[in-house]
């Protein structure tokens, strides 16, 4: 089988794999820190790689619009990159496909995880930030602006501070990055949301994010009806914790309650979801 | 061109109507009261005004699951009918189509209307109950239950009282019925949601509800990140002072706002819906 290459800019890292395989094994990878110059030296290592792929996925923070990546604030130079002009250029004729990371991660699932077969479903990615990915009739949707399932951005109280005032709601009050942030805070020592999940001296915190969780994860079935609910992300740590938390809300709030299913691929799943959109481009 | 009929059943009202073209004429139409015997009444009034049409479209409230009507509370005797297979025996092998009155009527505006020629869209109708209408692919969205975009289940604070409680969080919040009956008890005299939008001594009871939906709905846009935004129902009687706060919320909170456009066509949306589903059905 021919072999395809995944390319995953994250926030503090760059991942690239190659697959001679339609499945979730990669048959060489590498890995970057993100810093100056991340997309000259991502392409450099992925040129070593895999000098002639078939198709190549590429997976990175926030959304491509207008020909430029947007909502992207994490990683420096990255916002406004002209990222589909670039890869244009390096690979020439070759099928490019670029999503952002928790679409690339649910398009994973959907070709080889726990949202295989699934039509109407939605997959939560609970890592540092906090967004989603909607699936309908199998396939991931992107919206009108390349920015669906994007509900860090969900305000949480009527008339809050939002997007325009820089500010992002409920990614403030529930992902990893603000848990271990306010965690730190009280503990008065580093943790991450992971750990903070399950210490007793945080439980007035935990317990509130977790109910703003549930709420916001409900909410999200309720609007788009899916079969089954897949939560992946760093946070999944905890899931002991937050699958029946979760589960609980959905069968308490939701008309039909969709089947609560934890990811099949952790950290890993923005590439595997590059290599999986490398793949489906070939199709 | 063929003739096709549509058939409408609401709170109070059964709505029938021919057409015989591809666009929202009526050539012929009656009206009945709902009460004991609805649908074996409407059939026969159907059949009176159409004895061979080439395709059946028929708008409910509630939602078909399992092949009877679900989430249908407010009309006695609706709740558990089996609709598909009444409506097979009637019809027979003629085409028929059925679905819920706001997507019917968001079919409507996808065919003839304010969204037409959009792919992914928010259609919201804010009448006597509150649910909206999903549009991907320039299709509405069914979701794995036919329950998509039922928003008036949505929480609006964590862990309140919600759907497996006996409530609607949000359509007890700010649908047209809600609003008219909190107005009426507040006034001591009867009002439509519309008249109370623009009643002096109802301004708290009436901000209040105008925060909640905006907030509501420029979630829902987050969510799907439509390209436009179209609103209909009864409360667009106040479209003068709805659409200008939804516009404004759009805009605050919204990374990528859709425009929103107030919906083409009024109280007979659902059965020019039900026509929109039974020409979808021909084709």
């Amino acid at each position: 089988m021919s072999r395809v290459l995944g390319i995953d800019v994250g926030g503090t890292k760059v991942a690239i794999g190659v697959s001679g395989s339609d499945g979730p094994e990669l048959s060489a990878h590498v890995r970057l820190d993100t810093g100056p110059g991340t997309l000259a030296r991502a392409l450099a290592a992925a040129r070593a790689l895999e000098g002639s792929p078939a198709a190549v996925g590429f997976s990175t923070c926030g959304v491509i619009r207008d020909g430029v990546v947007r909502l992207a604030p994490n990683v420096p130079g990255w916002e406004g990159l002209e990222l589909p002009r670039l890869l244009r250029e390096e690979y020439g004729d070759i099928p490019v496909a670029i999503d952002n990371d928790v679409n690339a991660a649910a398009a994973a699932e959907l070709r080889w995880g726990a949202l295989r077969g699934v039509s109407t479903g939605v997959y939560v990615n609970l890592g540092t930030g906090l967004a989603a990915a909607l699936v309908v009739d199998g396939h991931v949707v992107p919206g009108a602006h390349g920015a669906a399932g994007e509900i860090g951005y969900l305000q949480v109280t009527p008339g809050e501070p939002a997007f325009t005032d820089g500010r992002a709601p409920l990614e403030e009050r529930v992902s990893g990055g603000a848990l271990a942030a306010r965690g730190a805070a009280l503990l008065g020592r580093p943790t991450t949301a992971a750990e903070l999940l399950a210490e007793a001296g945080a439980r007035e915190l935990v317990e509130e994010a977790l109910r703003t969780l549930a709420m916001s994860v409900a909410n999200l079935c309720v609007v788009l009806d899916p079969e089954c609910l897949v939560v992946g992300g760093g946070m999944m740590g905890a899931a002991d914790l937050i699958m029946p938390r979760l589960a609980a809300e959905l069968a308490r709030a939701v008309p039909f309650p969709p089947e609560p299913r934890p990811a099949r691929f952790a950290g890993d799943a923005p590439l595997l979801g590059a290599l999986a959109l490398a793949r489906a481009a070939l199709a």
